[in-house]
């Protein structure tokens, strides 16, 4: 091997300098966190930010939005393989190709949020048949600014930024993220603010595509949720909505089937789901909150690896369907001027039997007394 | 503090080494240059030209078909806050996107060409619908090749380069752009040179968008301008057609008006329209000639704030309609193959009342003894 | 010139360190690579690799595909003057422009591959008018992943890298290219490894899109096909199918005439085509297997210098008719899952009337006593 050259192995450079007082503050807490450039190919230019919290560890990409790209508990990778390979740098992914498909050239991340002008589904012009909004909006293709990195003298670290979607005379609406970790905690909690930077009133929508794959999803994986309402996306899902919430391993020719309904939630609102591994012995929940997220869509893949096995809980404050039916359906934000609307989430990994059981307890504490109303086919008002 | 790492200030890094020779005779002239590259965000890969000439400096945009970003003299600001808070990179501009308003994504300028190939508002092809000239057109978010500064023994710095829309089989027109400013001078000169580097006839249009907001636009700033003729662009411009040459302050909900008009000009064609300060003791005035650049425009976007509280004088060499309108009116240049079309631009400021008063009298002596035609609804050959 | 900084000249920097063994091994061998990224205008950020291998050299361009910008013997280019002036980075080239034709702002190259989805004229969606394949696909405008160097010990250089066509859900389907020279050789050859990574059959087209001009091209030269059959595109290319193989000078106003055809090859398939300069003492050879690459396109462009005075001479799996009328016409790859399809391309330089008189007996000899079928019309299944 000594005569070979290599070029583009995972090459990093790393143009910032952490200052002492930083490095010092996170250490005596157990944290640290690395900024990295990616060279060549489609990632070319994408930069990342690994937090290290102990066994639990996950990556940021500003680049993209301040999405997520993986995390991982020890050995376990929190995530997904996706065919796409990446992360892809925003300048690979044609977010403006006429046929509104472009976003799923960079779908890759463990977490990719979806908006903030729209979300869901293309739509297309009635009258011109032009591209009016491509699949899932523009803000997980746009690179975040500001980006700061704080430790609180308790030991929670924050990663802050903000991405904007700014159109002059058109729309002007920003997302400031917070993304928290404190010592000893599995997982993150995110802050995201959706600030109307325009003098008068404006929409938006957003819905978190959380994607995960093996090892937590395999056959007999299933997820949990207080579910009150549920419907199937289409025939295609209705066909298979007895069996909504268990999983099939991977299934070369699977073609994907999603789920819509609403949660239960404690009196705050506070709510919660959880994807669960077959053995029972590992676990992701997924923490929010149903006054800033009302609705929850879950997204069955489970295709061959080569396609991308993997299954999405998706908190939203709408469901994924073309931006009027939303707007018809009155599931779109409207924000004042000036005027934020602050969104809360949280993921956590349960690493044993034990903390599963324990949150599968809290999430079965939502429902009870109540009964789910579960529809074997689409309804019309929430399936376009 | 001590504890926050900042990872995307306006940071910037500087590959280019300025010769020893090139500094000094910059220097002798009481002139500078800085090269950055911005990092991070939108901007990110951006260059800049910050030149430096006494109280007076301004900062071209390489990356950005080498507009003005804005220009200072001591602490006031020549330029306007746009919602888009760039410069932004041309990658995170969809020119192409089909509804043709992508070019909106990056307008932050004082200066932005709109051009070449056309300008003006979006067509699309009339049978299919698809999109065929994007707002305004390319040049502003293509970079710049060949850069180059030089100081000439006199004392006058010019900064180079050239820009190129060229589509093999289909279009190949350059711009070369030289901008000089002398020692002692308060503003700057461009000469643009549009260049038909094809082997048969091409068209171009030309526009400048010379934006600028507060301090020197502010309620009762008003523009000066030697018309002759002059109609409001639309209806709702009509409106307002008695106060055309007025300003408000920023106003919430504020639709944009426009009006199209011609100058009077010297024995040469030169001309010169002012923006003056509501006080009168500031202004800048944009110096042209109506043989090169025959239509003028003024965009009132006397908008809050948030939205962008800004006005445009716009010198060009057509009105910013649809382009096949411009043909069929005969406001496209041709241009024969190897030959050039030249364009002199200047635009200086003025920081106390007497320089103002002497510009605007200089301006009223253009169209001493003729009287103005002002339409008081749009004009069918003017406005598509 | 003292006082001149110059800017963005063909500069460059070199973030790779080659190692010592690998330096060494090429050395022993009379064979060397360089790497380069440019800075600076469209070319910003494009890496470019180019090898010697004594009198001849050629430089692969990993950021577009790992298409072959030019090459050189000695002093005579191999490759051609396209008005574009590249190489263009990707994100310069707005491949999903509503009209189909984005792709002509990047083309540069000696080699340009055209693939993989789709190859040919742009198609649109026959109901909605939209853009489905834009002109000539997204291969040559995507950059390369896992690039490597390697010099083996009998001498010879391979370059290797991946690039990959991925969209999720829709389309996965990579390209492994390898370049190898030999010490001594006055070429290179190309194999080109189509991989269907999806779990079910994909389709695929490949055009090599070969470009020459002068010196090689010049008027009088030629081009020796072992032609069976063959047929001129449309009526503007029929009008001159008589000298279909003969070159004219420069030639304003110039338009472009395409002739399709298959080839006669050896037992093995193998065949080769040569363009020949005027004066017989220099041409270049394309080799190719019919089993791989069964049709051929001669692509003639004797315009003026200015608009590009060049030939194609293009090896393909299809002609480069809209995608649906050659899957109805069955000249569309069909790869299954996993497989992968295999193309073997070379080019040669022959520098001296001896070499190219001993290629074109070659050529001759393919066909010795067969007839060519020379359609004076376009055939409804080879042209739409």
């Amino acid at each position: 091997m000594s005569n070979r050259w290599v070029l583009s192995e995972y090459d990093v450079t790393s143009p910032y300098q952490q200052p002492a007082p930083f490095l010092k503050a996170a250490k005596q807490h157990g944290l640290s966190v690395t900024h990295t450039r990616l060279f060549g190919g489609r990632r070319d230019g994408v930069e990342l930010l690994t937090v290290q919290n102990g066994e639990f560890s996950f990556t940021a990409i500003p680049t993209r939005g301040m999405g997520i790209h993986q995390a991982k508990y020890g050995t376990t990778r929190i995530g997904w393989d996706s065919p796409v390979e990446g992360p892809v740098h925003p300048q690979f992914v044609p977010l403006s190709e006429p046929s509104g498909l472009g976003w799923l050239d960079g779908m890759d991340e463990l977490i990719v949020r979806c908006g903030l002008e729209s979300n869901g589904a293309p739509e297309f012009d009635a009258e011109s048949g032009r591209l009016k909004y491509g699949l899932h909006g523009r803000i997980a293709n746009q690179p975040t600014e500001d980006v700061v990195v704080e430790v609180s003298p308790d030991g929670e670290m924050c990663i802050s930024g903000e991405i904007r979607e700014t159109r002059f005379l058109c729309y002007n609406v920003a997302m400031k993220t917070e993304i928290r970790t404190k010592t000893g905690e599995n997982g993150f909690r995110i802050r995201d603010s959706i600030i109307n930077r325009a003098a008068q009133e404006s929409t938006a929508q957003m819905l978190y595509h959380i994607n995960m794959g093996a090892p937590i999803l395999g056959e007999g994986a299933s997820v949990v949720c207080p579910v009150t309402e549920l419907c199937p996306r289409n025939d295609h899902a209705a066909n298979d909505v007895d069996t909504w919430s268990t999983y099939k391993g991977p299934t070369a020719g699977y073609v994907e089937q999603v789920y819509f309904m609403q949660l239960a939630a404690d009196a705050n609102g506070d709510t919660c789901t959880l994807l669960k591994s077959a053995s029972g012995e590992q676990g992701v929940s997924v923490h929010f909150n149903v006054k800033q997220l009302p609705y929850f869509i879950i997204w069955k893949n489970t295709a061959a690896e080569a396609d991308g096995y993997v299954t999405g809980l998706e908190p939203s404050t709408n469901f994924p369907n073309p931006r009027s039916f939303e707007e018809k359906n009155d599931r779109v934000l409207r924000i004042a001027p000036g005027a934020t609307y602050e969104i809360d989430l949280g993921l956590q990994f349960h690493p044993d039997a034990a903390s599963v059981a324990a949150i599968e307890k809290k999430i079965a504490g939502l429902t009870e007394g109540k009964d789910a109303k579960v529809h074997t086919t689409p309804q019309s008002t929430w399936c376009s």
